[in-house]
């Protein structure tokens, strides 16, 4: 018999040789069905596999994010299934799943997939998904693999064979379908109900342009046709709230080929954006008692080399600059800078918590063929700071920059977020991460129960942490369901070391403080692309980079439109008239456009009265108001950031 | 007879070969004594020196940077006689004028001066100077020169005389001191009235560090004893307000050898200082209409090539980072990034001025042995503006420049400042300037006109211009005297064009927008480091990084004292309570050394009727009010960003 540890911490005895599947269908036959994969001692197992010795066990579904990326694995063998039918003769390169979908990379000859083909192959994944077709593994022998692929004459297959070995090497077959494939599998192609194939394009063979092109067929997969629907319906709500045709269309953000890609120019109303949200973030981090600093963009590579950027972090930095014999870097981070702040004097415990912080610009690399709009980018506006604490301090600090999460998800109306702590992975030690296994686990597990303490929804990952230090993803969800990774929150056991900081202690002893790096609001750049689509680019009033337009009827009342303009700004509310010559109906259709908030139309009846008549953008006309009253209300809503 | 233009624009006839002092004394007596040189045609000449042509004539007097000038120099030659005489076989390198002084380089073999002789040098500097001797200039064959230094044995000298070519050498002896110089000087050694030898140091020849190293003697001189000692009482003042002592004290900024030589970081209490400049640049921009962006701190070479920077400015950047077969650099400039968001959407003439104002950092390479404390720095963080406009709009939006300058100088109590309008220089046309010799004279004038027109006080100079443009620098004052140059002001007919800038005109046409540069408050580094010894640190209550510290006499009023500071922080203003269980003298006493500017002392009393007793910084006890009635105080002070 062998011990098989749920999550919930329960145990529970089985035969050796028992398969995930079997497990379920113990507990019950409904939880059964939904099981795609399995989570066997931290590795992802075909449900089907046997388990032969004590293990621990977490049954995948499609609601985890290991069992979305299974189903969409399986699905492009279905789809390499379905092409090869098709298009006999056809070789495959690599099939991997998505965040969304998956796809192959494919040869098909002197042959082309066309839009055309697209219903057709969906056609045939339908009908073989019906057969509810068994996911098949097999281990097999090198020598047999290359004598299979051999006689199929395929290239690519047999160039990956090159890279493995006797022992890692398994197939899996599905219907007339084999695979050379680590897997793992869903169990059987039945549970694929929704397909759509979503594009063609060309791929050079290992991404290098010297090589053949290949095709790569995309597609995404769903267990039910409501959520293929939900999510095409989505697709289609994100592409009008594109954030960079919003960007264009609202003078945002621009880019310009002279000063280089993923290097984003902020607009006049993009900076009016940013403006708000730095003055958001230095009245909550003024309260949180925060400090604020301000530190150069550049160190010298002896900075990186302490800080341990230089050998884990290069690939992600730009190139030095050498100068006087020395080599300088643009910072990719702002801890070291902040930790020279904090060493600059000598520390107590009485200065501690000390909390740094900065909106600090750092510089990354990201390959050109990665960026994408304000979503990676070269250069990143970060609402940083560094959070320097005895680890007694700890647990309230980590809850309260917690807690500064939640309290910015309300002001945005974020819904819906998760939580993912990134642990580190102990092979890596040494290479990826700093080699302190100890500190790793007892650092891993203070992160770990705060956010069991404050029933904050999270889930576990393994090997995604930052390589000082376990970590907290942050993702939100903008209101069309769309997953935005927003920020992390860092615990740092390492660098303090490594730049010998120190404080005295009550008992006059030195003690090296614990790190948290924090940024709530992530990036300006991130944030306001994920705030174009949740709002569609309608921010609410306190964001909105003009709140008020005045349009008044005639020329003749461009007077008493500048009157009531000069009334707002001096509350410090944005302002314009539109003073053309233009008939009121378009300069209303335009202030629309515009998405300006409040739209004041004046003529002679609002004049008489000293009123305005106000239309909400989006809503129409509001009736008319006296200015003080709109005044009043307006000067509510921008100081009360209500969410509109 | 010649034609002699004075520079009321006044035309006098005098012989041929009349020399400036004799103009002068046919003026006044009164005035011809004062006369130290004079600039004819532009250029310093002694003012004995004859004139045979028409032309302009300016007497230069020690009211005239020049006219200092050339004091100092010709003191530096008094001392070289002072030294020869008490150290006979001396050998002179260079000895140039200084903005305050002069020095002279020397070798004396192996003897050395101490600070005991610089007495006796000084009381012979003032034996010489009573016998009044004449500067006498005689110009020189190279053949004859180098015979000269050649019987004297004055390898120095001779190496000097290597560059120089018939027709070009002088020689100026007063009493028993003759040397090799291109003067001018003054006519007497007799109006050296005071005289102070300020150090002694150690300089490479050349400044190689594997030459020899010479004897560098500093001193300074006055045409009289009560000028050298309000100097001496400036620099005992200026010490005591020296800004990097300040820095440190009041945990303004720090540096970091690991950051790099000339990067200031600013610390949590600078931060605020900077984060109040702004935020009275950003109202005083508002206010004047101009438009806020945020652009990155690097950019391709294409960029830098287009603007001129790169032929023109190179030496000033730092090295480029070479990534992805592209430079990239650190912008030395804001301009050619603003210059892109104006060209970011096509423009017409509703949208001019376009007015783009930036808090931009930039990066400059200022040689390390330049670098000094905030004054020189490597990173600038600019209240930097460009403004563009057409050339019906230049003179009004200059003016409002210039305003803008008079509104801030007002605020900081700068009651003395200069504009010097720097011009170019035809000779250097298409090496260090943009080579279209007509715009320069038409925008010269420009510029001029406006200057005139204001009736600002402004002095010419000549090849200071920017190379796209002329400029004015702006000058001002510390309390205790001692000059800054804030900022520039500049005028630019040329990046337009090779931006290639355009809009349309009411008529339809394209046309090139003028550019102004402007940035008012300088850079933060040089404008903190200036606010800091105007101040002597103790900053005006708007500005100071802690406004109000509340004293409890014991740690039985601590609760009331955070009462009365969590009144005050809802009301915006900074207060700290001092917890400690010290004596209150000892709070006082180290209160007022880190020139917080209110200290409320609360106990029994205070508490028991609501109320405060308010020590003012340097001003001792200010009496017992209610918290209500400081707390408005307080907040008018600082709304109206009083002077203190």
């Amino acid at each position: 018999m062998i011990n098989i540890t749920l999550p919930d911490a329960s145990v529970r005895q089985f035969e050796a040789g028992v398969s995930s599947m079997d497990v379920a269908k113990s507990i019950s036959e409904g939880l059964a069905r939904k099981v795609l994969a399995a989570k066997v001692n931290g590795q992802v197992w075909d449900a089907s596999r046997p388990i032969n010795t004590d293990a621990s066990l977490q049954l995948l579904t499609w609601d985890d994010t290991d069992g979305k990326s299974t189903f969409w694995h399986s699905s492009a063998h279905l789809m390499a299934e379905a092409v090869e039918s098709m298009f006999p003769g056809v070789k495959f390169w690599v099939g991997p799943p998505l965040d969304n979908g998956f796809y192959y990379d494919m040869d098909l000859g002197d042959r082309k997939i066309t839009e055309e083909d697209l219903a057709a192959l969906e056609k045939k994944m339908h009908e073989l998904a019906r057969q509810n077709n068994v996911y098949i593994r097999k281990e097999v022998s090198k020598a047999d693999a290359v004598q299979y692929f051999t006689e199929k004459g395929d290239e690519y297959k047999l160039d990956l064979l090159q890279n493995l070995e006797d022992g890692n090497i398994t197939f899996y077959t599905q219907g007339q379908f084999t695979d050379l494939c680590r897997g793992p599998h869903i169990p059987a192609t039945g549970s694929i109900k929704a397909i759509k194939l979503t594009n063609i394009a060309g791929a050079y063979w290992k991404g290098d342009e010297k090589n053949k092109q290949l095709t790569r067929l995309y597609g995404v997969t769903f267990p039910a046709q409501k959520e293929l629907d939900a999510y095409l319906l989505m697709l289609e709500e994100a592409k009008k709230r594109d954030h960079r045709k919003l960007g264009k269309e609202l003078g945002i953000f621009t880019m310009d080929e002279d000063v280089g890609p993923g290097l984003i120019m902020w607009m006049p109303n993009g900076t009016v954006i940013i403006e708000e949200l730095e003055k958001l973030a230095k009245e909550t981090e003024e309260e949180g008692g925060y400090k604020r600093v301000v530190t150069p963009h550049i160190a010298k590579e002896s900075m990186y080399l302490t800080s341990g950027h230089l050998p884990y972090y290069a690939d992600s930095m730009y190139p030095p600059m050498e100068l006087d014999g020395e080599k300088y870097y643009l910072k990719a981070m702002n801890c070291p800078h902040h930790h020279k702040i904090f060493a600059a004097e000598p520390r107590s415990y009485r200065d501690l918590p000390l909390r740094i912080a900065e909106y600090g610009t750092v510089y990354r690399y990201e390959q050109s063929g990665e960026l994408f709009g304000l979503m990676r980018v070269r250069c990143l506006h970060m609402n940083d700071a560094h959070i320097y604490c005895s680890k007694e301090q700890f647990k309230q600090e980590f809850m309260a920059v917690n807690d500064m999460y939640l309290k910015y998800f309300k002001i945005f109306g974020v819904d819906k977020y998760v939580m993912r702590l990134s642990l580190h992975s102990p092979e890596k030690l040494g290479v990826k991460y700093v080699n302190q296994p100890e500190l790793w686990k007892e650092t891993e597990e203070m992160v770990r129960n705060v956010l069991i303490e404050s029933k904050i929804p999270y889930v576990e990952v393994q090997d995604e942490a930052a390589f000082y230090g376990p970590k907290i993803d942050v993702q939100i969800y903008s209101v069309i369901g769309r997953e935005f990774t927003l920020a992390t929150n860092q615990v740092d056991f390492s660098q303090g070391r490594s730049f010998k900081l120190h404080y005295t202690t009550q008992e006059n002893t030195s003690e090296t403080p614990i790190i948290i790096h924090r940024a709530p609001l992530g990036t300006h750049e991130r944030f306001i692309g994920f705030l174009l689509e949740h709002y569609a680019g309608k921010l609410p009033v306190w964001l909105a980079p003009l709140q008020v337009k005045i349009l008044p009827i005639s020329d003749k009342f461009i007077d008493y439109a500048t009157t009531v303009k000069a009334t707002l700004r001096k509350l410090g509310v944005r302002t314009e008239v539109d003073d053309r010559s233009e008939k009121i109906g378009k300069k209303i259709r335009e202030a629309e456009l515009s998405r300006v908030p409040y739209m004041l139309v004046v003529g002679e009846k609002e004049m008489n009265e000293g009123k305005v008549s106000v239309r909400r953008q989006g809503k129409g006309d509001m009736g008319m108001i006296s200015i003080d009253v709109f005044a009043g209300d307006i000067k509510n809503e921008i100081a009360n950031r209500i969410a509109g």
